[in-house]
């Protein structure tokens, strides 16, 4: 991604086949988007106060990293024009199928019942205005993170709609996702068979790093992957998918070159350590790779080419990797920045649909 | 590193010529230790206050992966018999020279004249138990981070002492080491020529992820990888290689497999959000190459062989690892875990002792 190089996006790239695009961002254009979806109380809630709508977002404005030109429709905030991810991802891409994300920040919002309905505006919004008008699209349902039960409420209400395949949960958190407070939130996940995702971002209020707060948003952004890896850590230690033994998740949007050496020093210290964790049967890289699932942008790959089919290799397993777009983030220019030059045909159909196809259960 | 496997260590390994091992640990025994390197005031201090030694410790006594069994000598602790670092790691490794870090845990100690007064008594404990006694051995010297003035006070104590060679910094700190509130650290250190080293541990209070609180040892353990990357992240775009434009810094004991995908990362991403930092002349891996050093151990490694000689060229350098047993914590059993097999021989040389003989201007 070059400030100044030639934009090849919003045009798509010809992959030579129908593709599943795991990661469409949509953003809510403003509050007045959501009033039909609010009840009398909570429309007079956001008329009365001074609450419109959370300002947290790990995709600052201006930064070029944030938004391709071009997506941003008139007078509206990129990611926000349904004709838009019709013209610049469905059919510029050949989508398939294409799962949105909403990053709206539920989890900044720190009045449970303002979050829970908020939640729920935001959801019913993504069915009625995306999902009821386009049959290429599913959606991730945004909960109130920080209040597990009344997210596992939300996962209830609509977790048996055709159109929701995932929940979304932001990355950046209170406490890891593995501590048992949050089983409520997998429990309710299990129960209606879907996915669990972690997502770029996320606004609890500590330190996005182990070692306190950075001062820039390029460590912000580069130290994502960090957050990723430690939640996938501790998801795997506390036994999460050992306790629910369906459940499975997506790590969206945090990379996954960084997968390997994570897997090597997991499963060398767990040998070491894995007295204080006795639910884990297996080798912590053998729940990653049967149960988790990574998007494929933001690619942080090698320059060179047959480094990137050897980083596949070292997962040791061709089903983990899904293809996405993450528009409108700007992360690629070049077609082989957007897919891996030199791919096996089998390997490259995975990627491309299968794997996301028979994860979230697409028919 | 396996429970049950039959235990190579403390014996060595022929390495087929003298080594420099960058991470040899030792640990004060008692607070009777330190006596003698205390003022009156201080050994008063000691006497009638609860305060001892802090007992914070990244490396708890009872976990296998903190000690190879045979380390510790008779009532003692491991790493605290100069005897038996002779013994088990410099006759053994035919070690040329090594460098002793001590983790005493400065920064837990909040009393800011506390913590200076004992980095003080440990640095001159160091000196007169060790190096006096040792021509092979160089040291870190123990300061009071949280107190960047008073650590650079200690630096200008020390610095000029012949057997000195770097500064110790645990990795987990309050605030990332780029902050500016540090600078008078690596002031100081650039004065005296000094590396500057993170090492494993810290207790500063605030959780070591960027998600919270883990919940076991195994997550504190795996996790340190990933505020390494935080802090080394951190340095390089706050500008301090640029301030400082010969300071020198060691990652010990961070692992390293995780490197070239960092460097992939924080490259592309720097260049698109540049503009905030713009202090950084060059891509954030040059001035990692350049600058930063890394000791061999923990080798989280690959299974297979040509994949470690892979990752070592995706470094882009045959100059930043470092040789290290990191003695007496427990990495390896079998040779291949304690120096990739396989190692082209200007590459092993440099590894082995090379690297390590400019890094730390050793004659």
């Amino acid at each position: 991604m070059e400030q100044n190089a030639a934009v090849l996006a919003p045009r798509g790239i010809d992959l030579g086949q129908p593709v599943i695009d795991v990661d469409i961002h949509v953003n809510v254009p403003s509050e007045q988007a959501l009033v039909p979806y609010l009840s009398d109380h909570w429309r007079e809630y956001l008329r009365y106060s001074a609450f419109k709508l959370p300002t947290d977002t790990a995709y600052p404005k201006g930064a070029p990293t944030s938004a391709l030109p071009g997506t941003a429709p008139e007078n509206g905030v990129p990611g926000s024009s349904l004709a838009l991810v019709r013209e610049h991802v469905l059919d510029a891409w050949n989508v398939e199928v294409g799962i949105l994300n909403c990053s709206y920040a539920a989890d900044s919002l720190h009045n449970p019942d303002t979050a829970a309905a908020m939640s729920a505006a935001v959801n019913d919004w993504l069915i009625g205005e995306w999902l009821d008008k386009e049959p290429r699209l599913r959606a991730s349902i945004v909960v109130p993170s920080r209040v597990p039960e009344l997210a596992a409420k939300e996962i209830d209400r609509l977790g048996g709609h055709p159109g929701v395949v995932q929940v979304f949960l932001p990355a950046v958190s209170e406490a890891p996702y593995g501590h048992r407070r949050y089983w409520p939130i997998f429990e309710a996940a299990a129960r209606h068979d879907l996915v669990v995702s972690l997502q770029f971002g996320g606004a609890p209020g500590n330190p996005p790093t182990g070692a306190g707060w950075p001062s820039y948003y390029v460590e912000e952004y580069v130290g994502m992957a960090q957050v990723y890896q430690s939640q996938l850590l501790n998801l795997v230690v506390e036994g999460v998918f050992d306790h629910f033994p369906t459940l499975r998740m997506a790590m969206i949007e945090g990379g996954w070159t960084w997968l390997p050496s994570l897997m090597w020093r997991i499963d060398k210290d767990w040998k070491g350590l894995r007295r204080e964790v006795p639910w884990n049967t297996r080798t912590p890289s053998e729940y990653i790779r049967e149960r988790m699932r990574f998007s494929l942008q933001p690619l942080d790959g090698a320059p060179d080419p047959k480094h990137m089919l050897m980083l596949i290799d070292q997962i040791g397993s061709d089903e983990v990797l899904m293809f996405s777009t993450d528009y409108p983030h700007w992360h690629f220019d070049r077609p082989e920045e957007a897919v891996p030059a030199g791919l096996p045909d089998v390997l490259r159909r995975k990627i491309l649909s299968e794997n996301a196809r028979s994860f979230y259960r697409l028919s």
